[in-house]
């Protein structure tokens, strides 16, 4: 008896056939537009719901041209000029795309801007700079020569990203779409009037599927067309400032942000850096506002009895399905697109009514990076395939409501084995959502926090898709970690501060030194290193990846060296001794497989004689467990995500268990997952690989042998 | 005509004849004893002069048993220790060597001890901790569970290290001897008495050859016989350090130094970090003394018509050639133990009037990291060359005075090839020496000056031989600079902000981010800065390698990025843009010999669009030239000695000169170094491989061709 339903299928106008032919072919409930295409009176009217994508803040080119303050806006720096006499000229713009911006010199916005010397870091007083409307110049008096300086100023965005992305990359000749923010009184009414309208031309859709709500993660293009994306961070707050924003966070928190509190001597706040209180509080600010507006579109939306799904992926910013605010929305549903695992565990953990995955890869003719898809020299059926793998033994885990598709459906035409593999797919996901009805995977009794300055607000994700950050190693733990059989949380230095941390018997602190995965000065906080020494005497198991609480300025790099029993040497120790050590082969030959190899942290040293090395480069050692008291600390020089890796981390994490058979239900081959679901007796097993596989399960039943085809999921009875 | 003399020969009693045949066959003009040796009447009755080794603070045990106040000293940290309840006993002395180590628990000592929370970095208030004379244990009341606790105290140094290392080496049998501190005036008293019966009983002796003064570099060793040498670093001042001394430094600087001064968290202050201001008193405060009692020393010498000579090779605490205390001494001469060409130069540089080398390998058994010399196995003729050849490209640029060996002369018996090269070498030294002596090689019209936190006072050497400092860029750029033809000085911080930079073409800054040798905190100083964005602008040459002037705080980590053309990212840009680029391949081919590899830095992007990259690591540049207004920046990832590198280095400071003919002789083959003596018109080439090679020299008179065999050196006249 096949199973069906819990599919979105996007379909296309002018190929209402296929559309049909597909929907029924793959068990579709649900079929959706997508950006660029539009749904025919034929398939609205069929039996299928339908989705409507709504970007709301894009398409108002026309309103916005008779409101010209009501562009989004974002800080910019000019870049750096020296100074070679005692005055000196800064056009504002250099090196910026001058089709993404323009300057905003009204009167509220330049009592905004900010002038600095950055060789002395010092802000230069208002009375020694002048803004020249006609040239965009700032002329700077009385510098000093062999100084650089810099502007800080706010400009429009008058195309908003993901039109300007699309456009330039398909040679568009369209016009170019603004992004409006609904700040300004006038501009909420007006959007609260649009989506009202929009309902009301729409009567066949059953959910609004809101493209995020108003404010884009940063994107800032430069002038230099071989060099165009200057700066793009996913969950950055730039994009969502204006004069008016900062005169509502100064009324509301009682002190102003400056310019420099956005770009932070031209870095910009970059979310793999630790956040300040000021940029939390300016978060806060605008989660605040997006929820509330966001809620009143909502609203409107559930008046004409539509369901508001959003789609976490583009104008995310204020939408993160773990703050504080995202229940305010009141959202139906929640859609994240995905490549890997831990996206798969993102949407599933958020509390929300529906959780729906977009799969990977759309119906595009060109995919990541510009390589081929739907077209000459793509294979999109084994594309699909190494997505899955990825996303099913997450699934295993925690299984979502819904999948689906995006892009073009008439682009499957010539690829049968892409249309055939995701209806084998689609298979595997309704038997996968089946089993966990009213039932749960077993889960081995280790209970792990993941702890970063961040904490729950990124739970699974740090900023962006894996191939955006695959050069942090925490992206590479959560991929791991999203499909053991565990329970994972994600907390921060707070919660460490203040909550019991009895509950956990691994904590894991992963990342490079300063960043935020890691937590720079958080570790200087002594309330957190004694809280956590204390939990790990008492048996606690803490997993150092890295440069794990990595903070200068203590008498260790490393503040939790004690416990890891290593430590990184910047310089200051360099006429120190090293103690040699000998590799503990019996606990390596355990906890390593066969041929996985660990990099090297230059500088790192043990500092326990108890420390036990599994794993060394050279002299540098590089996988060590250091008892400590009753409990362990343990170090990883380095992790990226294989099988092997994950299973090194699983067995790592079972020593802090002391329960009898805790390897029932793990499967002897790191490329085999396996889950094992208690009250069906069913043992679901997958082959993460393009190749044959075996493993071996021991159950309460005695050991099961399991032999798998390339990438295959199969299910056993127990 | 054989040219002889300016040769110190190590004498052994027991064997004369061996003695007087080698002083024949090397043209040696002095014998010597070394320690472990003693010169019998018949050499000493010989033409010969005379020099007698002496190291003022050992041999003293008796004198000391009756005044153990006078032993040296050091401060010591307690190895950290996690309190679990309220109350803490920390025992002083685990982990280190307890017989290098004594408790000094005089209420003089008491005073200067400090307890901390290391978790806090807090101290301990006196009055919640006490010493128990008993036990030698601190016990501290009140402290806060999970938080680590040291002590700093003051310990007697009862075994004198070179003592030590001798004795444990060879499992010796004799008493240990001990080091005498010659601050309390007794000591002083008892010292002066003690030279002046040393002149009356050694009427023989011409030269009194001081094994340096007073204070041993620190070498604190821990009870752990398989890891001895905890640390070890060749100038610090750990070990002059006691209570009167302390007294002393706040009597004359108004101010008192703590333990913390000293211990740094436990980390002591390493010679390649940069030091504090405080650190840098008590050493003037330490040279000034060791200058005052030395020159009392050299007096007595002096009146009894003997010369003094100082070895500064091991208690070398406050006798540094740069120094501004040094002149105070008057020494006769200065004696270095060479391995390298830096070394060489930084005797030959220092102002005194008889400048010798002691050349390597010694006349022992074994040498270097217990590798065999003299005995089997060894091929001290094969190590002898290897060193010659980094020594006497040095030589050619400047020639000391004398050369000499040490150790025990019947080893060489076995080994005629040794005695013949080092006749060869004495040939090869006297007619550079000769060359030398009313001209100067021709140089380039490049200026240098390396830059770095220690300037003048480090000249050429940072902390010790090469094999003990290999990891610091540094000195590979010093040994590279050591031969080439041109001229070198070093400045610090103080001299680029106090002096006029204009005599300089070319400054050079070197090392690892945070270090003395980068220049860490150095670099906030935005006078310097721009000093130097100055000087690059009208003409100069600024050379960065490693993480030159990188200092976390700024716009960027590398304050001179903007002349350099390069930064590093810590992860604060990770999400902006790193520019592509093409490699230079007309600058690179003229410039980076063949097979020179640069090995990457990671993180390092460019952030000038007119930078040339001459080489990368993949995306990421290694070197680069960065034009900059009427100079330029030069980036070098890294930096590693060799004949290649070294042609590098010369071809890009070359750049900086705009004079014709300005390759003339230069060879053009990196494995040859030649030196032109325009008085002579004699051209001296030397090959420092051991393979055939051949050069061509560009002269005023057309192109020199010059074969040469492995090591050889040749003068042609042109």
């Amino acid at each position: 008896m096949k199973l069906t339903g819990d599919f979105t299928l996007p379909g296309e106008a002018g190929y209402e056939e296929l559309t049909l032919k597909l929907a029924k072919k793959w068990g579709a409930d649900v079929i959706r537009d997508s950006d660029g295409t539009v749904l025919s009176k034929e398939i609205v009217d069929s039996d299928y719901d339908i989705y409507s994508t709504v970007c709301v803040i894009r398409d108002h080119n026309e309103w916005l041209k008779e409101h010209p303050d009501c562009y989004q806006e974002s800080f910019l720096m000019s870049k750096p000029v020296m100074a070679e006499g005692y005055m000196l000229t800064i056009h504002l713009l250099d090196g910026y795309f001058d089709e993404q911006f323009s300057l905003n010199s009204s009167d509220d916005s330049l009592k905004y801007w900010e002038v600095f010397d950055r060789t002395t870091n010092e802000k230069i007083d208002k009375d020694k700079w002048i803004y020249d409307r006609e040239t965009g110049n700032v002329t700077i008096q009385k510098v000093t020569p062999y100084h650089f300086y810099t502007v800080n100023f706010l400009a429009f965005q008058i195309w908003e990203q993901i039109s300007m992305y699309n456009h330039v990359t398909n040679n568009w000749d369209k016009e170019h779409l603004a992004p409006l923010d609904p700040r300004n009184k006038e501009a909420e009414e007006y959007l609260i009037n649009w989506m009202e309208e929009w309902c009301i031309n729409h009567p066949n859709t059953d959910v609004v599927r809101f493209t995020s709500m108003f404010y884009n993660f940063a994107w800032i293009w430069s002038d230099d067309p071989e060099n165009r994306y200057w700066f793009s961070d996913w969950a950055s707050y730039d994009f969502s400032v204006s004069p008016k924003a900062l005169d509502d966070f100064e009324k509301e928190y009682g002190y102003a942000l400056t310019s420099e509190d956005f770009i932070n001597q031209g870095k910009l706040h970059v979310t793999h850096m630790p956040a300040t209180k000021r940029q939390l509080d300016y978060m806060e600010f605008t989660q605040k506002y997006v929820s509330t507006l966001g809620r009143k579109l909502v609203d409107i939306v559930h008046r004409y009895k539509k369901k508001a799904y959003v789609f976490y992926d583009d104008s995310w910013i204020g939408v993160e399905p773990y703050g504080k605010y995202y229940k305010n929305f009141n959202f139906d549903g929640l859609i994240k697109c995905v490549f890997s695992g831990y996206e798969a565990r993102l949407c599933m953990g958020a509390d929300t009514p529906v959780h729906e995955l977009r799969l990977h890869p759309y119906l595009f003719p060109v995919g990541l990076g510009g390589l081929p898809t739907f077209s000459e020299g793509g294979d999109p059926a084994l594309d699909t395939k190494k997505y899955w793998v990825n996303v099913r033994r997450a699934l295993m885990r925690d299984c979502v409501d819904r999948l689906g598709l995006g892009g073009y459906l008439h682009l499957t035409e010539g690829y049968p084995d892409f249309v055939d593999y995701v209806e084998e797919l689609l298979d595997e996901f309704r038997e996968l959502k089946a089993l966990q009805k009213d039932d749960k995977p077993y889960t081995l009794p280790v209970n792990v926090a993941v702890l970063h300055s961040w904490g729950k607000l990124r739970s699974w994700s740090l900023s962006g898709h894996f191939h955006e950050t695959y050069m942090h190693t925490l992206i590479h733990v959560n991929e791991a970690l999203s499909g053991l059989p565990i329970n994972v949380e994600f907390i921060n230095f707070d919660d460490v501060e203040r909550n019991d941390l009895s509950k956990f018997n691994v904590i894991i602190n992963a990342g490079k030194a300063g960043s935020a995965w890691s937590g720079a000065d958080n570790w200087k906080n002594a309330k957190v290193v004694s809280k956590l020494n204390e939990w790990v005497a008492k048996g606690g198991t803490f997993i150092g990846v890295g440069e794990p609480s990595a903070t200068a300025g203590n008498s260790h790099y490393f503040a939790m060296s004690d416990v890891l029993g290593v430590d990184k040497d910047l310089g200051e120790r360099v006429c120190h001794s090293k103690p040699a050590f000998k590799i503990n082969n019996v606990l390596r030959e355990d906890i390593i497989p066969q041929g996985l190899e660990t990099k090297k942290q230059d500088g790192v040293y043990l500092t326990s004689k108890s420390a036990m090395v599994l794993d060394a480069g050279g002299n540098t050692p590089t996988v060590v467990i250091n008892p400590f008291l009753r409990g362990q600390g343990i170090y990883l020089s380095d992790f990226t995500y294989s099988g092997a890796s994950a299973r090194m981390l699983l067995k790592l994490m079972l020593l802090s268990v002391n329960a009898k058979n805790k390897d029932n239900f793990v499967s002897n081959n790191p490329d085999v997952d396996v889950a094992f679901y208690p009250k069906s007796k069913k043992l679901v097993a997958v082959n993460n690989t393009d190749k044959d596989a075996q493993t071996e399960v021991k159950t309460e039943n005695g050991i099961v042998g399991i032999s798998l085809k390339p990438f295959e999921m199969r299910i056993v009875e127990v």
